[in-house]
């Protein structure tokens, strides 16, 4: 297997992500490319002990920035390590296609360098949505398709139900529909529709899931348009950063306070990990004709680590195919209605 | 003044909202109604010492479950004490009604009783976002509406302005659109519609906020339709309820985590008093003709009393006449469209 890196995306590029695949490259027999501009990547190599046979580099003179237009920008910059990459995973000459970069970007290149899989309306987004004391949930769409159809949620659950059984190993995943009370009957006119097709799937559809219970971990496959998905996952960070920040704000305010933090600060320390959830890899791009995952743009080289060897299961347990596989059964659902 | 008080409705009725009544009397000069069973809310009423002139009773036989179809339930429980209170209110007889009753018997009563406010498209429930560590905002709507359309979140912006302006007393309150991405273009059909009207209106209307920001007070007005609403408030909900319980669960285990807490105890305290917003009142239905107060299902007398006091300027501050008088401004900017 070859895995081609994204030498040049995410703010702590290219350090961390080389640094991330000579970890990997430490543990796991499968060649690494890092593309992006060489002379970059190779001066942070430089930096490590690494196995010169697994890790090489290919050259890409191009940066795409968070800022531009995705897809203008896949359109036009053709020498750009995220073109020039998913292209690589097009012809054969690499397996699976990692990145920190532009999430747009990411996911327009998916689209017109791999193509949607026949059969698959909207290719979504899946982002790992953290258990805080628990094992995390996938959330699908998180953010790729902001107008969804009752079909889309359908083939999001199934995409997402692939992903988790294949590669974070969950047997018979808990698929729950975001909504807004449990019984059949409620929500908007989206919901309602998608609740009647996901009912008729092979998968462990456990109904509507509320969104108190998301965090509970009411279902390993949270489906949801990629509007709420968005919503459901920033209110997430954004929330649970503005408790820690209050925690940390109250426990060092007076001398009692800081004593007492002394003495909680392992307990402290293990309840900012629960909210680390790079151990569970990148967020997949799922419903194109290949294996493309996005990285959190802060990634550091202990999360590019865990993405790359996520990247594995993703690529040998065949889940695009399996994907492919499953159109017939959306058909099958969607057409009977 | 005269307030009336669901005897019957929530889970610590009628105890919590008698001990509510008497606690409120002793601060204001209004005259409080209980109604409901009226051998039930005497016997309460016996515990306590009160003015017998500022709080009364008023009999309704039917009490309206949470389990029951709210519009059949309020069309055919005629002496139920929501139907009544709302009919008081109608009729001149009380200034307010206030309940910890079903949510969707109060919208409905609202609407088939008290009526619309004309040129208001959709009421809405009006509920307190509790900012953990700052001031709470107000969140519309809460979930009255899983389908909305752009004129609806325009209705909602100006509605929320007033209730916060002259009920929680925020000057020149921020007014935010929840949405996907903080550009005026992000988004999906409804927001970006949306925010071209939003933008017309007189309010201070600050653009588009990320969820992420909305627990960080972005906004003092949140305004998003209801299905996006009832997430936001939830997953807030479930989210902080699950961390407190992790903290909760690390923080006894073990000794010395035992004596950190021990000394901690009071900011521990602190942290779980950010997430209690009773003080702030309830969340009001906006867009009827005529004062409604849903409470918290579980609210305590001293949430009961709270609710009370914020009531009066509700009725004081002439916000149902306010409204009526904002719809000029809706109809205008809708109209221009």
């Amino acid at each position: 297997m070859r895995i081609i890196l994204d030498g040049m995306g995410g703010d702590n590029a290219p350090g961390a992500v080389v640094e991330g695949a000579v970890l990997a490259s430490e543990v796991i027999e499968h060649e690494i490319v890092i593309i992006g501009q060489e002379e970059l990547i190779n001066h942070e190599l430089k930096r490590h002990k690494y196995n010169h046979k697994k890790i090489t580099v290919a050259d890409a003179r191009e940066v795409i920035t968070n800022e531009e237009a995705p897809v203008r920008a896949v359109r036009s910059k053709k020498d750009s390590s995220i073109v020039k990459g998913i292209n690589m995973v097009k012809s054969g000459e690499g397996d699976i296609f990692i990145s920190a970069g532009s999430t747009g970007a990411l996911l327009s290149g998916g689209l017109f360098i791999l193509g949607r899989i026949q059969g698959i309306d909207r290719p979504a987004l899946a982002c790992i949505y953290p258990i805080i004391g628990g094992e995390a949930s996938l959330l699908v769409d998180a953010g790729a398709n902001a107008e969804c159809k009752p079909n889309n949620l359908l083939e999001f659950g199934i995409m997402g139900n692939i992903y988790m059984e294949k590669v974070i190993g969950r047997k018979t995943p808990r698929v729950g529909l975001v909504n807004i009370g449990t019984e059949a009957a409620k929500g908007n006119t989206l919901t309602k529709a998608a609740y009647e097709l996901l009912e008729q799937s092979n998968m462990n559809f456990i109904g509507n899931v509320e969104a108190r219970e998301v965090p509970k971990s009411a279902c390993d496959v949270i489906v949801c348009d990629g509007f709420t998905g968005n919503v459901v996952l920033k209110l997430t960070e954004g929330l649970a950063w503005n408790i820690l920040q209050v925690i940390k704000k109250k426990f060092t305010d007076g001398v009692k306070a800081k004593l007492g933090a002394a003495l909680l600060i392992d307990k402290l320390g293990e309840l900012k990990k629960e909210f680390d959830y790079s151990e569970y890899g990148g967020a997949p791009i799922l419903g194109v004709k290949g294996p493309i995952v996005k990285m959190h743009g802060s990634s550091s080289a202990n999360a590019v680590k865990n993405t790359i060897l996520k990247g594995i299961p993703f690529v040998e347990e065949n889940v695009v195919e399996t994907i492919q596989n499953s159109v017939l059964e959306i058909e099958e659902i969607t057409l009977s209605e």
